[in-house]
């Protein structure tokens, strides 16, 4: 099984993510490509590696994890391609792989270089001349040592820890999906650590409006347009309302603040 | 051959569709998943039963077809599998299921139970914990035996058939689609029943407004911009505008009323 | 290896795309389907074969290209199946094929006739009843002889060439992408004779308005929301914006003209 999966900005519209797909089925033809997303927003580093780090692990062992988010296109950031415990990642090194990769257990890092690449390298789209073609040729068993030179510094994204002011949670909102759940970077254990309870009632201070809402398991726990705290599928504490929006709700953004406290 | 499809309201942004391929390709690694749709309005039991019954029976016999349209994710509602004269189906069971494995003749039903979920369920996701590995088992041979004890009831949509009024046909929108065409809930046969002929200047009274259009076989029929009636290639009689949107150009939404009459 | 891809402007939330899988897979199950784009505008075969000339050549030879952007369906235009040096194309003779045909090399083209065709044949969905299995026939080794009787007139699309007037070049907009990069008619050749190198500084006339615009390789050389003019992935002069969109910035539409000139 040579699994590859793609997750790019590119969106579903231009020919940019069947260029990839192409390249890939040229040099290894039984290789299975499955998308993981190309709607996260343009450019967006923190969104994608959080629909990374919440999909990859999923896949069987050796899948090879591609992800072209890439404001950096062109200019002298480098490509790479990193071993972890049980996967590949291939990307940019702008940090985007690093937070599922770290998780997984980062085994080594190499810079791609020349052979593994199309011939001729296009100033604009490293996906389909780049990445697509080493991806392809890890699947099909080419080893990362011959991918290019181990790299022992790489770009690190900052997480931020949310941090605890006066008992209450300072925490951000790190990622909001499509029905308008908004997850913050408040994980299960944290939840935990502060002894939230189901049932319990929560504040939430969001652009210095305060809101009040229950800790419960799901959705359907609550009316229909009513809002709730849960731990979501990911194991981060999120925003939600039930058959609606908590974004539109609330009025919230990625990168946004929110104060939690009971 | 083992093909599972995938109809869900969860778009294409997020990460909880690839979680779920994974899933299905760790339990089952020679399944090919096909993308059914993705794209159904949020949490809309009608649309996404509309669209499975739509595509399902082009598919080779035995395929698996998985929807995930779960307003009650994380409440009591059951998580069922069917077996049909040729094809399975996995779900909620909330009727989405329903009306494409009526069609196709319904063998059994049975309730998806421990055994062959993910480890640990979440609360709110649970395509990736119960739906998907139960489609990936049942796509590599389990029995529906095994997945779990037999249903003998389960919720049934109620599909609201067009009456007639004084020569008239009270009837439903039950779909619109990219281009605007809104299809009616008036079958085929029904057409051929009222005796509506090609060339038929046909009434529709649409919000108090009456248009007269002609029933005709396909949009080209009429100039850019014109509005007809066709039976649509479900067998459903559609308002349509040729190279235009009927939805936009008549004010449609899905469920509105219109009354057909010659 | 049998890749058939699929490019449409179906979109993604209904069941069209699913259904000439379906029917691809129950003829030649082996088949491998990859998406190229059912996001391409609504009946907009300029952007169709924009797309399709710009993906086609990066798959393995034989691959069956399949295209359905037919404005003209349930009317008399024919449906062609077509053979070059190295694929096999498959959609309406409205010219959608010709681009990415003619830059391969065309040696037949045929009339798609009955014998592979669904049984019965709606108006309003050839894609599902004629295009998709004729593809899957071709895929699985149907001679094109067989598929239906060779043609030897067919439409050709109007291309366009940049004119060239008192010094300037007389460009149009032919593709804007999901980034609204917007790629113009003029090729990396043409662009070679006019002699403009990296770093020269270009006056682009819009709509009335001049705007200068450096000739640089990639976007990062600019700025980020600082406009250029680069070489795009598929060989033609793009305005784009770093970080932005070159469409919103200068109001560019597919079809607008532009005077390029030093």
């Amino acid at each position: 099984m040579k699994i590859v999966t793609l997750l790019t900005d590119f969106g579903y519209n231009d020919h940019y993510v069947a260029a990839m797909k192409g390249v890939i089925l040229s040099i290894c033809p039984d290789a299975q490509i499955i998308d993981v997303s190309h709607g996260v927003p343009s450019f967006d580093i923190i969104s994608a590696s959080y629909v990374l780090k919440a999909a990859y692990k999923y896949f069987p062992e050796k899948t090879v994890h591609v992800v072209v988010v890439d404001p950096g296109v062109g200019t002298s950031r480098k490509a790479i391609a990193i071993e972890t415990k049980r996967y590949f990642f291939v990307g940019p090194d702008n940090g985007v792989l690093i937070p599922a990769a770290m998780d997984d257990g980062i085994s080594r890092v190499v810079e791609i270089s020349g052979k593994y690449m199309q011939r001729q390298v296009s100033c604009t789209f490293h996906g389909r001349d780049i990445f697509a073609p080493a991806a392809a040729y890890i699947a099909c068993g080419v080893r990362l040592e011959e991918i290019g030179k181990v790299l022992h510094s790489y770009v690190v994204p900052e997480f931020v820890e949310p941090e605890f002011i006066d008992e209450k949670v300072r925490a951000k909102i790190i990622y909001i999906d499509k029905f308008g759940n908004a997850a913050t970077n408040v994980s299960n254990e944290l939840v935990k650590r502060i002894g939230l309870k189901y049932g319990d009632k929560v504040k939430v201070e969001i652009k210095g409006r305060t809101v009040v809402l229950p800790f419960l398991p799901s959705f359907g726990y609550v009316g229909g347009g009513e809002g709730l705290l849960l731990i979501n599928s990911e194991g981060y504490l999120e925003l939600a309302v039930n058959l609606g929006s908590a974004a539109e709700k609330y009025g919230l953004n990625i990168g946004d603040e929110v104060l939690i406290y009971i």
